[in-house]
């Protein structure tokens, strides 16, 4: 697809208006590495995110912890470079493909979704692509 | 791994209260598909919702505008085998990778993302792999 910042100002509005946000006004955000299509992070996103995420290219989220706007890798450079960008049949959660730099966890592993579930424990399945404590 | 249904009760109550739920309760689900790592669905699941999926090991989930429990395939006949569950650092998401009977979208479509973003506008780039209208 064309990069995200060739967009006009008024497509991206338009794109934003065809989204339906929950109560809290966020859309839940998949991240899928567009290489092998793993699961790397499920975040939220609020109008302004999404507008920055298509203005720039680069993932953008809304925390509901910290209740504030943040940029993927705006510390740990660890960036995700939008690929591509889909929606669900009820338009109300948005998946992005991207390439993503390093890792997307703030633990040091390429996925958030490093843990699974086996014989009732949840068990560590993935190496650690990086050191979170000379990162964070 | 192992069917879900070897899971015992206590098991099953152990793994529940490691999730974090929001403040409805919820954490978000998302359905990957075990064979291509395609993202079928996200949905919303309880306590309730994910017990069921451990101990039937097929899929289902809560319904935040119907405010309801259900099943996959429970209209369809479109049910979703559990293969794998994962979660991520925070633990406030699952990830459940599935065999996939038919299709997941009750559009027709074999996921519900079938929608693209390209050039500003959302284009449908799947094929429909069933008739929705002769299913629900």
């Amino acid at each position: 697809m064309a990069p995200m910042n060739t967009l006009q100002p008024e497509q991206i509005e338009q794109i934003l208006g065809q989204l339906k946000y929950d109560s809290d006004g966020l859309v839940a955000v998949v991240v899928q590495d567009i290489a092998d299509n793993e699961v790397l992070m499920v975040a939220f996103a609020d109008r302004e995110a999404l507008r920055r995420t298509l203005e720039t290219g680069k993932t953008h989220f809304w925390s509901r912890s910290r209740k504030a706007l943040w940029s993927k890798g705006e510390t740990s450079g660890h960036v995700q470079h939008v690929r591509e960008i889909r929606t669900d049949c009820d338009a109300d959660c948005v998946l992005v493909k991207v390439e993503q730099a390093v890792g997307a966890c703030h633990e040091g592993y390429r996925s958030c979704f490093f843990r699974q579930l086996r014989d009732g424990n949840w068990i560590i399945t993935a190496e650690k692509v990086f050191d979170p404590t000379k990162v964070y």
